[in-house]
């Protein structure tokens, strides 16, 4: 790992060190609204950019000095490694991901191809190439879809309100629910540390709709395919569980495992973190759609997360979710200010 | 009010008396998942259904007794109320519920049409025909949208995954919003008052999109709103307060008003009215996906809800939201004899 990333604000954060300002990043930094990204993509499909990594690094680094946060996200997608496991991966303009055929029963979960983790070798490409192209102090995280998530899309075949394929799955045929998670902790785990040897300072493991479930659900579901995913990343990497609509799970996120825990919006960064323990770092919270605020409101908010997080080692800022799609840039710019500004010790 | 069904199980529930079992009735229990209502749907357009009194009765009395459940609730839709407001309400194919032009600014606020709540008469007359037709000790629910939600169909235009355009104009113009939220709650509730004229026994506030917001949101933008409109409604009348993604908010909802708040499964039943305080009473929280499973595990989980309300008086049985489109009508009917029959005592 890169020496000077290693000692920077994001990555002390990480690790509940003191830090001279509180690091942000924000999930979707890198995307559709910013011009520089979306002038690309008028050019390039979202798959051929994925898969090219000069041009993932150029927009990875783009977004990370343009909005000037304290770390980098490889530009990726949860899904990449459906394609890998034997699906079909298609963007359909409008309706998002589609993933045919869709895995529905023990049988088709057979039917999954092993994961080779060659196969997704162009993004260790490009997380070298970022690397190679960010200022050496900033870290780079690199990311994965949880279990959960990326079960979902396989089972549902794309997104979907109710998420009713999964959930029915685990009630109805757990044998082939556990299979299936099993077998994506599995594959995920060389997917991640082959980031890392790449460069990835850091992994976020993204469980974005893991927040539909119950807290019984989820431990019986989920936890311990998180936890075979998380146990399984390289040593010394702090990783980052993040989820949505999580309220009742973020003490059940703490036992699958993760050095920061992600917060959304719905609770109070204080209460939460408290609820946590503070053995633990925790990342976020602001709502995404502040960001369509005036600039003096969207402080008054970062104001109010930093006060609550009070200064403690082991905070960094975050939204929620991530960036929407028709953010001002300049309000991005102006929280980020805000919080360097704000948080000055 | 009729004095059968003012002492049936579901009305002494709600005022947390004693019953000899748990009352059972299941949000959307007419709809999509019943065939006799999708045959009927073939031939009218459903406006045109919640415009015809003599089939709305059809249609909601058909189905509490088809399931057996406890009580009845008048079948209509939060969005009515956007038509006499002076904004065109139409049902797209496959996109749901369109609205135009949608309520932006203030001017736009400022240009709704003061409510008449006789523009709904054709609500009360669906009561009044649905009370004739309904055996004497079934109770019947009317109901409405909340201030929040039915403002965000408004400001949105349609259903949003975000709600970046009402929390928008929350953060942006928050006079905007305050004066939308207080016109809806105002116009709200004479249209429950003469339902309830009409013969509903009992009311449902509905806040489906409400936990998008965080706690703080709520307190300062919903909370007043919500709390004009519950003081408002006919005193002795049972007003249950639903909503869904709202474990942090639930202590807020008990304050903006309710004798029954409605709870998801994203919180533990048995945590969630401890915490909210026994002086009011609970509904819910079956997770809708549990209807696809084998009735074996829908009775398990209908027993796992009912030991924890513990035989208190005060708990309905409920799904957390709504039933879902391709749920097999067997499977609500086993629900429904299970919580008979595990809670008779």
């Amino acid at each position: 790992m890169n020496s000077s990333a290693r000692d920077s604000a994001f990555m002390r954060a990480c690790r509940r060190e003191p830090t001279d300002f509180t690091p942000i990043w924000l999930m979707r930094q890198a995307g559709r609204y910013m011009r520089e990204y979306r002038e690309l993509r008028a050019r390039v499909s979202f798959l051929d950019l994925c898969k090219s990594p000069d041009l993932v690094a150029e927009v990875t680094v783009h977004a990370v000095e343009r909005i000037g946060a304290d770390a980098a996200i490889i530009f990726a997608d949860l899904l990449l490694i459906i394609e890998p496991l034997g699906r079909k991966l298609e963007y359909v303009k409008g309706d998002g991901p589609r993933i045919t055929p869709p895995v529905r029963t023990g049988a088709d979960v057979d039917s999954l191809r092993e994961m080779d983790a060659d196969s997704l070798a162009y993004v260790y490409e490009a997380v070298k190439a970022t690397r190679a192209a960010l200022p050496s102090h900033l870290p780079l995280i690199g990311f994965a879809g949880a279990p959960f998530t990326v079960g979902s899309y396989l089972v549902e075949g794309g997104p979907s309100r109710h998420l009713e394929n999964i959930k029915g799955m685990m009630y109805r045929d757990p044998g082939a629910w556990h299979a299936l998670a099993d077998r994506l902790a599995r594959a995920t785990i060389p997917y991640l540390n082959r980031q890392i040897e790449a460069g990835a300072d850091a992994v976020q493991i993204f469980d974005s709709w893991v927040g539909c479930l119950s807290p019984r659900d989820y431990r019986e579901f989920v936890l311990p395919h998180s936890k075979t995913l998380i146990d399984g990343i390289t040593p010394g990497t702090p990783v980052l569980h993040f989820g949505t609509d999580t309220t009742t799970l973020l003490p059940l996120m703490k036992e699958a495992g993760g050095d920061v825990i992600g917060l959304d919006w719905r609770v109070e960064l204080d209460e939460a973190w408290e609820h946590l323990g503070y053995d633990v770092a925790v990342q976020g919270n602001l709502d995404p759609v502040t960001l369509f605020a005036e600039p003096e409101f969207i402080r008054q908010q970062a104001r109010r997360i930093l006060d609550q997080a009070g200064g403690r080692p082991g905070h960094i800022f975050n939204l929620g979710h991530g960036i929407l799609q028709h953010t001002p840039v300049e309000n991005v710019i102006a929280l980020v200010d805000a919080v360097h500004e704000l948080s000055a010790r």
